[in-house]
């Protein structure tokens, strides 16, 4: 008798984006029922709080809580054994009786976890290319430490919001090059960011280095990201500290942190960094993912920036982000910056596809720039999973007028 | 009979900068018991959480707990009743049986409450302009932006220590201007930043604007913070993202948060605004705070920045903080920047004591430039209170070899 691959009992999961290679993981609701971990697959959602109580008490406190913080503390092992035991649950048909689903439709997802501190990257060559030429013409497109480290900041964990919360519209100062003073208002270039985050599940104390090789006992696992930005605010404030409140105002991240097992099969190397790096920044095997990004805006796709095209791995801006000395918590998220391919389809952001607001682009019929009150914004995340494709969930968000 | 004001019967306590007027909170322990909050009267410490307990139970969720964030959300209303009530505590003789003293020689003080967000401000004209002829001596000193919006950034929460923790050298990339390319290795320039914080209170909702005129009803206190630098890391890493990894390795702040109350005697005016400023950012009376600062180095006073010499207020940093609809929670701390003055021995940072290295100053006898392992910087803060000067405690560090 030959091994095959258990199949899942639950209706129309197998074969689908959320089959059992894949297992994302959020913090969900429904009806007047408290929060609960829960585990995507196929259309439904494994009720993973009352698979605990009523079958591995012990992981209660991992599993039935409202946030994902216990269990990415519980470390690594603890993570290949949580993620076995839902395999099992999901493919034996015994259990069919044991557990619950729940139509995805009828759940509400909070946001997945408690975020501790926030840091935002700059990884991506042609972003940083791009957005050099737009801002500075007649420089180089990208600065002298660009290639030497991972450019990167600290944005606002508090204003972290989950998939599908509306976002208001930032109002703030602004000058245009061509006024003498600045005015207040409503941001008038107000774009998105496209970008992978990477959720940390350990606590470092401070002094102490995180190694690239570290990388998969430390971060737990990804979630899809839009850095919305206002690129007005952001050009008049951002000399000489860097953005404040053209990022502050809400990022979005995706109700569904997948693990890094789950993207094992997506690993790919990365595209080439032709400058050495310094040992601290070394790494072996393939260090990059092959996951496709989708931008949708208003029901109409207009770019695919291809991850697999970062020049810098998540494991690098770990370890720089530690390489200092500064202490890791459990549910810090680090995001990837805007995700650009090389080709002009394969943007990130608003910014780049309209080349600064003077190249309009078409979605939907109609020629657009930035965001308008109204927008919807999804971004859809895909990689190559264990059996076939698998989803790593959307980031929804819709512009609300100025409050 | 004129009314007097009652006196403390606390033995020491009248007069000194620990008087009835002053009364900032910590987090303290002693021996093997939790840490409880405790309000500093003279040379001793008023055990608060066993007051509560005792005395009014129906706040021993606020004080008999080891972080101050429960007393932070309560409010406005509360902090003036539980300040009222501590007041009661150490003027009434008949209370002298009824709470505990601890020798402040015999607690140990944690950090004072859960950080959210770290936010910090460049709100000196004087630090701003030496730090532009330092690093930008043919150019203008100071950005455009800066006299028309308090610039600021956002920093790493998680770093953030208590008064007292030692601080290992910050490893990282550094490069010369005469470098050809960067190097690894422990920071050759480590600085100080002499600061103060404002610590939130209340939780605000995205979306929503805070005035200035909301400053007291949203900033419980004050803490003394020490923002450590790494000038070499952060001359290589800041372009375009502004500073990360010079700054994130830590952030020191006082055991002690002073209630705004406490500081009403010390409210001055700003020493003027020569620029007009968006409506935002207006406000009325006295907005600066006259607070002395004191720069110790290995026991010798290195520097003494006036508080009162900051362009921009406490209550404009809060109003530009969220003008874009960030929300607050409850323990976000924003410090105003290196406090500097305009004369030479009012500078908050060795940067600038030394001119960017390149004048040595003296202390102890022995010429400095940057911070050396082993020293100890110690800054002290006080300011005129309803009595007299009061205390606001200290930020202590020592400087530890690269781990």
């Amino acid at each position: 008798m030959t091994e095959t691959q258990p199949q899942t009992w639950v209706d129309g999961a197998a074969g689908s984006l959320y089959d059992v290679d894949n297992l994302p993981y959020a913090v969900v609701t429904t009806g007047d029922e408290p929060a609960q971990v829960g585990v995507r697959i196929g259309e439904q959602v494994l009720d993973l709080g009352a698979a605990a109580r009523a079958l591995r008490p012990a992981w209660t406190p991992l599993l039935g809580v409202d946030r994902l913080n216990p269990l990415l503390a519980a470390g690594a092992a603890t993570w290949a054994e949580v993620r076995a035991w839902v395999v099992d649950l999901l493919t034996d048909p015994g259990r069919r009786d044991q557990v619950r689903l729940l139509p995805l439709a009828d759940v509400a997802c909070r946001l997945p976890f408690e975020v501790a501190d926030y840091v935002d990257y700059y990884a991506s060559e042609h972003h940083a290319t791009n957005v050099g030429r737009i801002f500075r013409p007649d420089g180089a497109a990208l600065l002298p430490n660009w290639k030497h480290l991972p450019v990167g900041y600290h944005g606002r964990a508090g204003s972290i919001v989950v998939s599908g919360t509306p976002v208001h519209r930032p109002a703030g100062q602004r000058k245009a090059p061509t006024e003498d003073l600045p005015s207040y208002g409503p941001s008038r270039r107000l774009d998105i960011e496209a970008e992978l985050g990477f959720v940390v599940g350990r606590s470092v104390p401070l002094g102490t280095r995180v190694a690239t090789a570290e990388f998969a006992d430390t971060v737990f696992g990804v979630a899809g990201v839009n850095d919305w930005s206002a690129r007005d605010i952001q050009a008049w404030e951002y000399v000489p500290l860097g953005p404040h409140l053209a990022k502050s105002f809400a990022t979005s991240i995706s109700a569904w942190v997948t693990p890094l097992a789950a993207l094992e099969p997506a690993r790919v190397p990365l595209p080439g960094q032709d400058v050495p790096v310094l040992q601290y920044l070394r790494e072996e095997g393939p260090s990059g993912y092959d996951i496709e990004v989708e931008v949708e805006l208003n029901g109409t796709v207009v770019a695919r920036p291809p991850y697999r095209s970062m020049y810098w791995s998540p494991a690098q801006m770990l370890a720089h982000l530690t390489v200092n000395g500064a202490s890791l918590r459990v549910g810090d998220l680090y995001a990837s910056g805007t995700i650009s391919g090389p080709d002009k389809d394969q943007r990130g952001s608003f910014l780049e596809l309209s080349w600064g607001g003077r190249e309009p682009f078409v979605a939907g019929g109609a020629e657009r720039t930035f965001l308008e009150d109204g927008d919807e914004v999804v971004l859809r995340y895909t990689a190559p999973g264990a059996r076939g494709r698998i989803g790593l969930g959307e980031v929804r968000g819709r512009i609300l007028p100025t409050s």
